[in-house]
């Protein structure tokens, strides 16, 4: 049995490790496009911003044993009737490989920008190991003292912290009303206070028009007449399935132009497999397909398709859509639905309340703003977000709304989850539960009013 | 309709506030014995630290709307064929109540010592408030250099911790073979490291035998020829349910005396409730009745109780004995049972694994080491226990794992729960996910070698 991995970010690494595991009599290839299987993309940001200062400790792993992984090696075409994929060697020649089971994980690209100017010397996009030489490159050649970033999602604002963090003065544009648009406005303007309070200076509901070299550095402009100068200009404009490949092989999309899978990350396409970037991603609360490119989806898909590749019949779990940034000193994260992804299947309400993360009286208690969203006729959880000091736990608290989500909670049972406390750590009732407890009595008191 | 509770600290309070909500036309009594209701008891050894200078700030509520508080009004009698309870005032006298429905949350107390020489000057327990202003007031009269801790549970430790911070050399007496015996002593070595890097002389598998005044000071004696000397000394020995008020009305009791209820908090005393350390706590897991003592469990007993009290159905959805301690710079906390306490109703397995708390490229990543119980036969999880530094998120990390646990899952759909990634706040797969992991190979090697 051989089993050809194309890709080898998170999902195809996941799936050749899992195939292996499981079944180490099989032969398994990863065909990698570049020199870097299985580096943490979600680490750029913190190479750049000189935390990280070695590339190579970006890995996720260094060594893949029991697994052949064939850096430098793009696939070119895949012919699923012969059962064979085409890849470009080294030597530019293309070579053929039989397979047995395919798996497809060629991840995203970056948005391209279409205004003009954002192919101009010093303009980079950020989606490679690649790209982050580039930029790292050009930062140390031409030690700019100033950026222009375009884009305030994910990618954007860790950038934003990483160039302060290095001492380039930032301004970010984004076209949403606030930055971080993933989550609610109300949380998105407490991040763009923090932006600003470290010096960022921050252009929300500014769509960028285009970017003019002048004197020496780049001039960006927005709709409205917003400008900014800039040294250096980072393109964070979020991703795009690379899905041409499957595509050109029969594979149905859908989507986004994602590639179409069932929970078994099976294609349409006999005996071929995709997972993680490039695929439709089955969302547990939606119970339906959206594009959620997560690298943390990314590595169960990938775990599940090769379990399956070898004989395995896991079905994926579903996304939440559970994710967390952290801007400065705040963390932001949510999972599950807000109230305008939930608005078709649910009648949702969200409401936003504000606790401590633990006691009061103990040093150091920071203050948590926690958004939950449940749906006022089943009562029933459909997601929540939370911003706070990054080392308020966050993190893990959005886990625990999570691991409720998971399994269908309504809201007010989580006062029945019996959650740790100290009070170093937090309350009786923790910050969850009391936030569980504010839409609990806020549908309440809308029922009482009706 | 009116609704009296005898107690004043987690549930008794959480009751009253519950069935006034609920029921804003019922009358609502609680009658507490001493002055200080709903005070936070975990928040003692804060106090004695100084991190928490005044006292009245370990309040978790200040005010109580439209419930009846009676300050320094100990219980008496319940006679509950006439419903009725007696009580002294502040005058002495004896006063009754009449009641409709009855919550009797009246706690627990510390166990006392056996040993002679625990009532000598110097020596104290610390339970109540009135108990930490006598180790308060004993510390700023007497500048004491040293002090001895008997008992290395929870308050032991964090008094260890607490006075330590206020400049006190202390040794640390417990009888178990490491301190904390409610985790493994695997990981009650790590403690016990933490203590002594702090400067605590630890004493572990030390059953004290005697105290004993010297020149001044406390010599405190323990089996097998250890001997401490302190200016002060502390008990620490746990508690024990306060029902004899209860008993003498009829309330049937049963493990260590706490008050038999069922899950909606009813006694076997008509119109009679019981709630929080003087109750037998429902373990969701062995499906069955301990003697658990946590000032969660009490909140959430409490809320039911009052809840019912004025007419409501609902359950107590049971204790998974979920608990955090903070010592020194760690956090110690545990969920669900350990090997020993699942020994009877499972085929229990626990494995260790270390893992960092988040993604090693970026600075500051510390080591957590997670012990997972499952079942061998089922491959249900069954408890879960973390070390790890304070501010790793290993609280709200055993969260997860307590509302996975709640839920029923097995060790292995651990993998499955979508939860945040971000490089310096986790990894995609969670520390969480990788000690499942660990625990799911280590089985299958087991079964392979079997």
């Amino acid at each position: 049995m051989h089993f050809v991995v194309i890709g080898g970010s998170d999902a195809g690494i996941s799936a050749a490790l899992r195939a292996h595991e499981l079944s180490p009599q099989s032969e398994v290839t990863v065909l990698l496009a570049d020199a870097f299987p299985n580096f943490s993309i979600c680490g750029l940001p913190f190479y750049l911003s000189g935390e990280t200062p070695d590339w190579r400790d970006l890995a996720h792993r260094k060594t893949f044993e029991g697994i052949t992984v064939l850096r430098d090696s793009p696939v070119e075409k895949i012919d699923p009737p012969r059962k064979r994929v085409f890849y470009r060697t080294g030597a530019g020649q293309v070579s053929e490989m039989a397979y047995d089971r395919l798996l497809i994980a060629t991840g995203a690209r970056p948005l391209m920008a279409r205004f003009p100017g954002a192919t101009l010397p010093g303009v980079y996009p950020l989606h490679t190991m690649d790209d982050s030489f580039r930029v790292n490159r050009h930062i140390e050649e031409n030690h700019p003292r100033s950026a222009v970033i375009v884009g305030s999602g994910y990618i954007g604002l860790e950038m934003a912290d990483a160039l302060t963090h290095r001492g380039i003065e930032v301004t970010l544009f984004g076209r949403s009303e606030t930055v971080l648009p993933t989550v609610d406005k109300e949380l998105g303007r407490l991040v763009e206070e923090e932006l600003q309070s470290h010096g960022v200076t921050v252009e929300s509901g500014a769509e960028v028009t285009d970017i003019e070299e002048r004197e020496g550095a780049l001039l960006v402009h927005a709709a409205g007449g917003k400008s900014a100068r800039g040294e250096l200009v980072l393109l964070a404009l979020g991703v795009e399935p690379n899905a041409e490949l499957a595509r050109a092989a029969g594979v149905a999309t859908g989507q986004k132009g994602a590639i179409c899978v069932n929970r078994r990350m099976e294609t349409n396409v006999r005996d071929v497999f995709a997972a993680g970037d490039c695929v439709e991603t089955w969302h547990r609360v939606l119970d339906g397909y959206s594009y959620l490119p997560l690298g943390t989806t990314a590595h169960k898909q990938g775990r599940v398709a090769g379990e399956n590749a070898v004989g395995g019949t896991r079905e994926f779990q579903g996304s939440l859509g559970t994710q967390v940034v952290k801007v400065f000193e705040l963390a932001v994260a949510r999972t599950g639905l807000r109230d305008r992804e939930a608005v078709e299947d649910f009648n949702p309400l969200t409401v936003e309340s504000s606790h401590f993360d633990h006691k009061a009286y103990y040093p150091g208690a920071k203050r948590l703003y926690i958004r939950v969203t449940g749906d006022r006729t089943t009562g029933r959880l459909l997601g929540a977000q939370i911003l706070g000091h990054w080392q308020a736990e966050v993190a893990k608290r959005i886990d625990v709304f999570a691991t409720a989500l998971f399994h269908g909670m309504r809201v007010e049972e989580l006062n029945d989850l019996d959650l740790s406390y100290t009070p170093p750590l937090g309350s009786p009732w923790d910050a969850i539960q009391m936030a569980a407890d504010a839409w609990t009595r806020a549908v309440a008191e809308l029922q009482r009013n009706d």
